[in-house]
């Protein structure tokens, strides 16, 4: 298991989990690259619905940016309360759960796992287009760019916490750099009347649709992805250093203050430039080109956003695993994504997150355009449930200035579930109906979990368990050829059963022959069955066998199964034979009283 | 398993595998469907090659289609020869085993193996291409209806032959009949100097390049795409009814007429409507509108379109499992593959090209154009090959008319050799080094599979076996918790061995209490003995404990390890349980002298 090691480093001992704590500049880097990175691509989705009533629509893109920044002041506003109210970390699962009743708990986690879901898949698929539109070359690879960041992403959150915390700050502070860079260049080229170092692409759109209140709310939706990311602090408060609360409210103040900057200024320069979205270019490439030029600080900006667009994936990273432990604890999900890994990790969660994004990048063909419809719905969704909750939080618990604090809940639940509502409605048919069904049955999955869970536990209870009688055993050594792996099963099944017998399932006429003129010699008196199998199955005749040994046994006697089983010297080796054995144990399982052995064969090369 | 028979149909018996023989209107459809349906993709690549010259370049791929349908008159002279001289199927790999030498008939197999994943992969994409053309707001969605593609025919290949045969006749039959009346109507609308219905679009591509010799011998390598799949009849005499090599040669000759009128009458429409690829349709599509407006027969035609592609990736699927039977039962390849399924077809080999044709659709985001460079490049190999063989036979037999017939083949191998070569050098970066290393390497590893067999033959030999003396056994109980699934399996031990000892892993501190005074109660003066894991492994501890207890052992000698087993009502709870029971049994199955065993414990609900 070296490869295991080297990849992802030695493991760490338990007691060293109370040390993964971040200070506030890695944790900005890890927790606001969500949100921030999102201009990579929520100002290009505005465009784009704008542009499919012509050029001239695109200028509403600068007031709906306005909207979208003041439904993040709101949101901000809302969140640092509920980070002071659970400094445990308060994720929507939990305050929604302890406020509204755990029904809407597990609404809020549902909708939650989704999103994160969503913006990894999201991120590395406008990760991907940040590659293509500096190589347009790679254009055809944009899934495999996608899948390999993924991969990345996957093995750096393996390592553990705190160490990807530092591998990605770089990256974030860059990209702030690059941002500012590019917009006060921007700004002060054209103020000055300059013109644009590159040209943008001057594809005029024709016009498709007018410019009604609907394409409107589409466009204000598709922007709405940009708040994704808002919850990424106060669900991970527990992360920070000491005062844990504090620190974390701090940094939220200062992630929307720099999302509020880059916003503004990528719609207004995308406005002066006259840039138009949907041209195999990224906004923010095209804007790159237009300021600095085919240059270095282009190629910067490029792999910045990029960078940075990892990291936003890597913010779900952090959160997934977390909240799906909680859930696991709960036993609301399959409780080994509550197991901590070698590297302190929750490694299971880890992996599902990789492989449910892979899907919807592959399914989606790496396109950012045909996942954003599929976004924000559930962030949403649990915005409002968790503020929701801490407007009844505050009502039950009176506390100081008790009314006040209700108040700007209620307005960032109000105004969260209206922008939700808007997103539900204007993105339904392009794909936001998957999420809004996936939810509920997500919410039915964590409900069946829950009562099988409590199955089990009933009926591995030794109330009343029945007095140990001894018992009787008859095992059954199954054999393709006579050989020596079949004759040393045969020599472990005498040595633990009172009666023994052998059986072949006749697939060729000339091996039966064979194995019969064999058996004479090295049988050792044990009887030979030969069973028959028209339809050329192993198993099937077998299971039947079975089925009538065990027919009228009482329940202190046993039927064994003895298969002999090829170990090969190299893993590759062990797919050139015939699975047969893993097959008989998958048919065998399920019958009462019957209990399969292998007995390994070791070939030495 | 109800679900299997209903989308697989029921068990065929052994006795049945005869019957599965195609005449000669079946046969067409079933084998010509690759060449045929390359009018949809090859044509296109050309013209996407020459257009990077310029608009004025395009009219060169008139006589570059010329010569490729000259290509295909040679091979279909050479393959005559083949299909007479091996009327029980002779494929390129038993050709060139039998005339050059093992080594040749292998690197033959690889380079047939890898195309017909190739044929599958471009063919798939060019049918969700097909789609997508018509049907623009699923251009997002190509991967997916690609895949779904891939799925519906793995499954009609699982179901058997001659039934695959006859679903695909139909479509086949109507791409034929929308070709011919999309050139027929063409060309005499064209005559009647009546504009197109519909425009094609009227992209002018910049000219990069000017027109060399190395970029008209690219067009011709991407054209020679069309050619793939002659060889697809030779390999599969055996399908045809009796007289086997005559039907075949007929059906040979038919398909190699109708292709050389499709492919030179799409080049010829091409020219005269002023086609250009590569805008989001399909050249054969573009031709539609142009010719037909998009009315009933456009839709009809891209629907034919796409169907024929599935039946061309259906050539591959009768062909590479059938191949890769062949190098099974020559212990080339896992003998798996040569293992006839519940309905007589192989069904192994099916779902590996399936999986490995999936996975090239997803890596290059559903493109044909991505895919072409790495085809082509095997099949040429191929039929170099088993043309070369089929020289040598000729000089080694000395038959009638012997010179003659060598001549004939002969000709054809210098032709496909040439061409290799063009294609081999002007792919190369663009992806054809893919398949030039690869083939090397699937040469390797056919020659290690053959080597391994060999030793596992030599190791399973009953010479020299040891004589029987009794064996003595420990048995070693591992458990996370007493439980009544724990205390059924401390019975099982108690039965099959002379010592029993009961374990556990400690993890959690008050566990390993709370197990402590349990087992007062419950062990039943079994000892039990608690291991430390600092790094939180299941599995380590309880290895190196193994790895102890065997120290010092005698040969007759074992220890077995009984593990409680969680047998849940429904498949998905048992993906709720810890699969701990499975990692151990990975970790100790390279242990010699060691036996696991799972006493399985069923849960009601």
């Amino acid at each position: 298991m070296t490869w295991k090691r080297w990849l992802l480093g030695t493991p760490l001992e338990t007691e060293r989990f109370r040390d993964e704590r971040l200070r506030i500049p890695i944790a900005l880097a890890v927790f606001s690259s969500d949100a921030l990175s999102s201009v990579a691509y929520a100002t290009e989705e505005i465009l784009l619905v704008l542009s499919l009533a012509g050029a001239a629509a695109l200028g509403y893109s600068i007031p709906i940016s306005g909207v979208i920044v003041l439904l993040l002041a709101i949101l901000i506003a809302s969140y640092r309360q509920t980070i002071h109210a659970y400094p445990d970390g308060g994720g929507s699962y939990i305050v929604a759960r302890e406020n509204l009743g755990t029904l809407w708990g597990l609404v809020a986690a549902a909708a939650l796992l989704l999103d994160y879901i969503l913006t990894v898949a999201v991120s590395t698929a406008a990760g991907a287009a940040a590659v293509t539109s500096a190589w347009p070359r790679l254009l055809h690879y944009r899934v495999a760019v996608g899948l390999l960041f993924l991969l990345l992403l996957a093995v750096g959150n393996l390592r553990g916490l705190r160490q990807s915390g530092r591998i990605f700050a770089v990256p974030t502070y860059l990209f702030i750099f690059s941002m500012v860079s590019l917009i006060v260049t921007g700004v002060v080229r054209a103020g000055l009347g300059l013109p644009p170092v590159e040209p943008p692409m001057a594809t005029i759109p024709l016009a498709t649709h007018d410019v009604t209140l609907f394409l409107l709310m589409r466009a204000f939706s598709a922007g709405c992805a940009a708040l994704t990311g808002i919850e990424a602090i106060s669900n991970g408060v527990q992360a920070f250093r000491k005062p844990e609360a504090r620190n974390a409210s701090t940094t939220l103040m200062i992630m929307g203050g720099i999302l509020a900057f880059f916003f503004m200024g990528t719609s207004y320069l995308a406005h002066v430039y006259t840039v138009v979205p949907g041209v195999g270019q990224t906004v923010v490439s095209q804007l790159g080109r237009a300021v600095f030029g085919t240059g270095l600080l282009y190629y910067l900006l490029q792999f910045a956003t990029a960078s940075i667009l990892m990291v936003a994936a890597n913010t779900a990273f952090a959160d997934f695993p977390r909240l799906s432990s909680i859930l696991a604890r709960d036993r609301f999900v399959p409780r080994q994504l509550a197991n901590l890994g070698d590297r302190l990790v929750f490694s299971n969660g880890i992996l599902i997150l990789a492989g449910s994004a892979g899907f919807l990048v592959i399914m989606f063909g790496g396109s950012t355009h045909g996942l954003i419809p599929l976004y924000a719905v559930g962030v949403f969704l649990a915005f409002t449930l968790s503020q929701a909750g801490m407007v009844a939080r505050h009502l039950r618990h009176k506390g100081e200035r008790y009314r006040l604090h209700a108040v700007v809940n209620a307005a960032g639940a109000t105004a969260t579930g209206a922008a939700l509502l808007v997103i539900a409605v204007t993105k339904f048919i392009q794909g936001a109906w998957i999420v809004i069904l996936l939810i509920p049955l997500f919410v039915f999955c964590f409900l069946k979990i829950h009562r099988h869970y409590f199955y089990v536990r009933q009926q591995l209870s030794l109330r009343e368990i029945e007095p140990e009688r001894p018992l009787r055993h008859t095992a059954v050594v199954p054999m393709s050829a006579v050989n020596r792996a079949t004759i040393y099963a045969l020599r472990y099944a005498k040595s633990i059963a009172h009666e023994v017998e052998a059986v072949h399932v006749a697939i060729d006429p000339q091996r039966v022959e064979q194995i019969r003129e064999q058996w004479k010699q090295w049988g050792g008196g044990v009887p030979l069955r030969i069973l028959e199998s028209p339809y050329r199955s192993i198993v099937q005749p077998l299971v039947d066998h079975i089925d009538e040994l065990m027919h009228g046994r009482r329940g202190n006697e046993m039927v064994t199964v003895v298969l002999p089983e090829f170990v090969t010297a190299h893993w590759w080796e062990g797919l050139l034979h015939n699975q047969s054995a893993f097959l008989i144990k998958g048919a065998l399982l399920f019958k009462p009283g019957v209990v399969v052995t292998s007995v390994p064969f070791h070939f030495s090369r």
